[in-house]
């Protein structure tokens, strides 16, 4: 019997490599997915339905939400964001660990719900770099940056509700970590049941 | 502030090898040290006290057992037996990982009196292959072989109170897998705590 995979809650605040780390860790394991949003707004240039998002109209998302079909949602702008369940549960059934990268609120939601998931969340090395990381990138306003800190520390004060803080210090070795988290799951006993149910079949034939 | 190091309680059949597991451990972890029983029995030859057992005569153990001083202990043949608290308290406030080799009933205590602990069952790949190790010691008669086997089914069977297990299929790989697990406890939350402090120190200057 495989078993079943594991839902990961990711998050950390904005600028702190999320999307970086979780391309890298997609790429270097074949079992595991990130989960895609639903979503009513618009599809920006480039975007690809099913990949980005699931792109859906009003009734479509309202009709999800009327069936339970969300982990969670929330209105933002005049526009719907949610987490799909069906596919969610389909890529478990399947054996593959689903990574949910989603903001800390959203996330307490998540847990509450599942409470069979692992739960990390991605700390910057600091608040100096990290400010640092939103000045590069030259498209915020001094407004945003400083609103973005302010926010960050907010986040950084409910990493106490996730299981497990991954330092982002190189994104190679938070990647690593990450799988460290993974593979550590992989020997709970219930993971291993299983395998410790095959090894006690044997009878001594002497 | 230095985290505390882990409790590691680890348990497995006899003949499961868990003796060569934890020196190769040890070996390459120096955060990690070997919990060390005391007992009242004459030392064989060639052990040393205080690394194999701490010899002590009954009126000292039983003065121990007065003052609450074992986290577990037995009388088996006639001589005592028992895990003593205060070097184990000692290593983990000095930061060092305690690994506690012990059998499965002496383990339940020991996770019951102990809430902060890591656990690991150590599974053999094969009931065929633990019969074939235990023939293969020639030390043993077909009583005791099938004696073990017996007793290597009922722990199994306990294996379930652990919180991981580990399969000895190679033993660099259950080494690994252990590490493993000791990396992952690092990156709990309550073990990343002071980092979160540290990175939340920081407010923006501009």
């Amino acid at each position: 019997m495989k078993n079943k995979g594991q839902l990961i809650v990711l998050s950390g605040p904005s600028g702190c490599g999320k999307g970086t780390i979780i391309h890298s860790l997609l790429e270097q394991r074949q079992d595991t997915v990130l989960s895609v949003s639903m979503t009513t707004r618009q599809p920006r240039k480039g975007e690809v339905d099913g990949v980005h998002y699931f792109f859906v109209d009003r009734a479509t998302f309202e009709k999800t939400i009327a069936e339970d079909g969300f982990l969670e949602y929330a209105e933002y702008n005049g526009n719907y964001y949610g987490t799909p369940l069906a596919p969610i549960n389909r890529w478990l059934e399947e054996g593959k660990n689903v990574i949910l990268e989603i903001e800390v609120q959203g996330a307490e939601k998540v847990m509450a719900r599942c409470p069979e998931h692992m739960s990390i969340f991605l700390l910057v090395p600091s608040l100096v770099e990290l400010e640092r990381r939103l000045r590069n990138r030259g498209t915020e306003t001094e407004e945003v940056v400083l609103n973005r800190l302010r926010l960050a520390r907010e986040e950084l004060q409910r990493s106490s509700h996730y299981q497990y803080v991954v330092l982002n210090d190189v994104v190679e070795e938070a990647v690593a970590r990450i799988n460290t988290l993974i593979e550590a799951e992989n020997m709970r006993y219930s993971r291993m049941e299983t395998t410790v149910m095959e090894v006690m079949k044997y009878v001594s034939t002497q």
